[in-house]
């Protein structure tokens, strides 16, 4: 059916969509919500229908500005529009639901599929559960990578391209932005890319665009490893593994994420990267919750990373309290700040440290040692300090000259002893209601850590707001909840184990 | 936030959709495909957030005719609208994909919130996904018959009110429009409501359109019940359990189908059913492939019956091949009349007789002998022409009043033997090559079935399409596939096991 494009000054978010008319649809045997094929010359997209007896005439189709898009329309230029007809990779997300592994062939069709928008959200949702469910064959795993390799862009920096990466779930984890520099500093060209935070106070974008600015085109960031050997960037301008960021996009609100392993490693192998370190925090309220859980997880890197031609060590860390006193972008770029500049709080140093350690264990440049003092001599501030002026901030900022929050409220201890037990999650969704990851300067510094001793009437924490009703409604918050437990001591050691 | 409401005439196929300016999103914090809950007054609805930069201005609200309706705006009124806090169903959905079993006060609130649209179709998808690969427990399938049916309205017909359903998967089974009048001509009362084909040749509304009206208004089905003890018609109208509905509506593209139990006999519960004889088609491109899984299935369908005071018999029924010589909505609607008439396939009489009998002698008023002679003795063809008549049809009606599809093709067999195997899979491919459901004289017609003699050259089967080029289609499709398997003996009794 030809229908005459015209646009529609909306956007849905990433997803194509047409209106047309009730009686075309009727034609095409489609009704809203389902899929037809538009065409316009060689470009083609899957898009959603959604129908309109009177604002769309017959023989028109309005699109959304991302189908516009995709399709390269002009106005009044003329659509082939037919319905999808059914897709070969709905048998095989049936197959893995029945609990059956999936060959190279079909995985590679299923991401293929998933790139051309051809599978709808609900059959991406089903494909994402059944993955959770069934589990990952390393088979997969390595296929899935391939697919997302093979239809990505690479990069190519100069030198020895190494990276980290942490699978996550500790707040006030600011550990790449004190390795980053330390690691570069020892030659070694790191081209970090990081993503902001969904749903947690501050991801290291958030973090590094308090010092920087870190939104840059790919021939900018190509420029600032040049000169830096080492940025720290955010990776959305990129457009690395494409395939990966669609499912990212369902995985996320359903707060799944079993492609975790060929997401990462194709991300790492298309930005060059030849030994990597993976951070496994594990603690009773991260993702990873037991020793061989986090044992399982670094074997699969390992093995994938060895298929895919790239070395991996795992660290698995310590994630039962959140990593130094800082929690919110602001917040925590000082405490980073502070790090680099030799007066860090214990526990960050030795995270930075082990991690650090690994990466140049396996360049054969030195060990945890050779962290320690690149960050007490003052190279890891020197080349911080680089990447700042690259990516265009004040290469000269001190810790003091990022603001505090304006509204400011310390939670205090009900009774003393030492401190036992810290929520994560408890000070997340805390720290979220003052304002974070949005308001950069709100957030949560903790003055006790698990092993401290506390005194009735002592603050635990502070609790910091730009604004004022959202500082209220933290603060309610933390005196619900059971954030901290006055227990038993522990201690500051991160490294619970290397697995190699 | 305060948006003064304006109407969009388009249409999103049933889901809650508005679009409001990029900086009131941002003011709200959300992206487009992120959910705020908009408020009328008392009414409110959690919808989808499309944004645009210039159509929609700063301040407005633009709202898809779904969302205007179900929030009852006019055009200028003013909607309060925030952004939607966490759901605490989604923790349950993700317990279920954990594997454990999900309590009464947990199915609930997932019903609830599927309901009042708060669940989106992708968090609807991993439930569906999770349940189908968990499996739902007998305590699951009661807490959601029981919501099912809390949140539906309830119907009441005079009279003993018996029912059947079909777990479906054979083409050409017109069982019910037999079965119907039958039954209900011996006194009981049989309001069938049915649907109406989304993938199959035909769905019973489907066949019963070409005899007389489907879509009548509740007020109109209890009319025509009142007169005739019985009904055949569409369901949509009725709105019963409606939550099941918006499941269904992901179920379907999906292919999966974890709540068949609660969605099958909630809906029998709400019609006031109180004997309901299930048919349990099993073959080896049905639904159910084995005798254990259908055994199973019977079990379960008559404890939940018992739980809801339901008394539920089960016929597991032969589903290799279809059920009569007709596939399509006229053809079968023409079969089924000279069913009704006296002069019916074997297969098809076997199979009324057996489920019709097994709802005869749970309520002691025969068994399958009684409704055989209501066949012989024009008693149900007599019912069946009353039903005709009060749903608006001409209760003369003869078979040789239904017209055949202009282009008929008629495909032969490359051999001589005895027909051991039919492909439903293959004919319903064919069948809908050919057009349908959509074109109702469209279809297949079957000169043999499983058992008999065929000599080389002979016609198996004849191709009815109302269009040449899909006639076309569908014939070159019938010759690329191995449709009959040329072999050995069968027979034509129906029923396999009775399970109660």
């Amino acid at each position: 059916m030809k229908l005459r494009a015209r646009h529609l000054d909306m956007e849905s978010g990433g997803k194509y969509i047409a209106v047309i008319n009730d009686e075309d649809a009727a034609g095409l045997g489609v009704s809203p919500l389902e899929r037809v094929i538009a065409r316009n010359g060689r470009r083609h997209v899957t898009c959603i229908i959604n129908t309109s007896s009177k604002f769309v005439r017959k023989g028109e189709i309005f699109l959304y500005s991302e189908t516009a898009e995709a399709l390269d329309t002009r106005k009044g230029c003329i659509l082939e529009v037919e319905p999808r007809e059914e897709l070969v990779s709905k048998a095989y997300i049936r197959k893995k639901i029945d609990g059956r592994e999936l060959s190279e062939e079909e995985s590679r069709k299923i991401i293929y599929d998933v790139m051309e928008r051809k599978l709808n959200d609900l059959e991406i949702a089903a494909l994402i559960t059944a993955f959770h469910i069934r589990g990952m064959t390393l088979e997969e795993s390595y296929y899935f990578s391939k697919t997302m390799i093979e239809t990505s862009k690479k990069l190519h920096f100069p030198g020895t391209v190494v990276d980290k990466h942490s699978v996550g779930g500790v707040p006030g984890d600011k550990t790449s932005m004190v390795l980053v520099p330390a690691v570069a500093s020892m030659g070694l060209t790191m081209p970090k890319t990081s993503s902001r935070s969904i749903t947690s106070p501050a991801g290291t974008s958030d973090r590094m665009e308090v010092l920087a600015p870190v939104e840059h085109s790919a021939d900018s960031i190509r420029r600032i490893v040049k000169k830096c050997n080492a940025c720290l960037v955010w990776g959305g301008a990129m457009d690395l593994a494409p395939a990966d960021d669609l499912l990212i996009r369902v995985e996320h609100p359903l707060a799944l994420d079993p492609f975790l392993l060929p997401s990462v490693m194709s991300k790492k192998k298309v930005a060059g990267s030849k030994y990597v370190a993976i951070d496994i925090p594990r603690g009773p309220e991260t993702k990873i919750k037991t020793n061989e859980e986090a044992e399982r997880l670094a074997k699969d890197f390992i093995s994938l990373g060895k298929r895919l031609g790239i070395s991996v060590d795992c660290a698995i860390t310590r994630g039962d309290q959140p990593i130094g006193h800082a929690i919110g972008p602001a917040l925590e770029a000082r405490e980073a700040l502070e790090t680099l500049m030799g007066r860090g709080p214990e526990d960050l140093v030795n995270k930075v440290a082990s991690i650090g350690g690994l990466l140049l264990q396996m360049v054969r440049k030195g060990n945890h040692r050779t962290i320690m003092e690149t960050l007490e001599c003052g190279g890891a501030e020197k080349k911080m300090r680089q990447i700042i002026k690259a990516q265009g901030g004040n290469a000269d900022i001190m810790p003091e000259d990022i603001p505090y929050a304006r509204y400011k409220r310390e939670v205090k201890s009900d009774k003393s002893g030492i401190v036992g037990s810290i929520s994560n999650k408890s000070l997340v969704s805390i720290s979220n209601s003052a304002g974070t990851p949005k308001d950069k300067l709100s957030g949560i510094f903790l003055h006790k850590k698990i092993g401290d001793s506390v005194r009735k009437g002592e603050a635990l924490f502070t609790i910091y707001s730009e604004k004022k009703e959202k500082s209220r409604k933290a603060f309610s918050k933390a005196r619900l909840q059971e954030t901290y437990g006055i227990l038993s001591h522990g201690g500051s050691k991160m490294l619970i184990e290397s697995v190699r």
